[in-house]
């Protein structure tokens, strides 16, 4: 099974690339990007899912131009923690 | 400026579509999936951030294949809530 220099394996390699989520390259160092947080009584955080946040791990409003960009319709995460006593 | 049918307008979909992010479909009825969640004191909660979870929002390993077929480094948000007094 010989693979032809150049194109295909460009293609799989785009398509593959394509497939990635973690386009900012952010933390590329690491295996796997896991965030750890906590938020306090009566906070609350906004948390990218897009990987396009330039704030990221929080949200920055990114995901909109990628919404438009990729017809996706994807959103960020609020976490609110305990009320305030 | 006339857009061939068939191929060339597949392809530009099939790029586009390489790079949504909700490719589990998750309530596509929605123009953008924003999720509000809180957390308890002395709680913990590990979120999804790569929208391959069959538990969305919520983690549940789903990255580790995504990243193996991709090459990504994608991983989860892990968010406390504060120390219980």
């Amino acid at each position: 099974f010989v693979i032809p220099a150049g194109r295909t394996v460009v293609r799989a390699e785009t398509a593959r690339a394509a497939e990635k989520i973690n386009t900012i390259e952010f933390e590329l160092d690491k295996p796997k990007v896991v965030t750890m947080d906590s938020v306090d009584a009566g906070g609350k955080k906004v948390y990218c899912r897009c990987w396009k946040s330039g704030t990221f791990p929080l949200c920055d409003g990114a995901h909109v131009k990628h919404n438009e960009a990729t017809g996706d319709n994807v959103g960020p995460l609020i976490v609110s923690g305990p009320k305030k006593e």
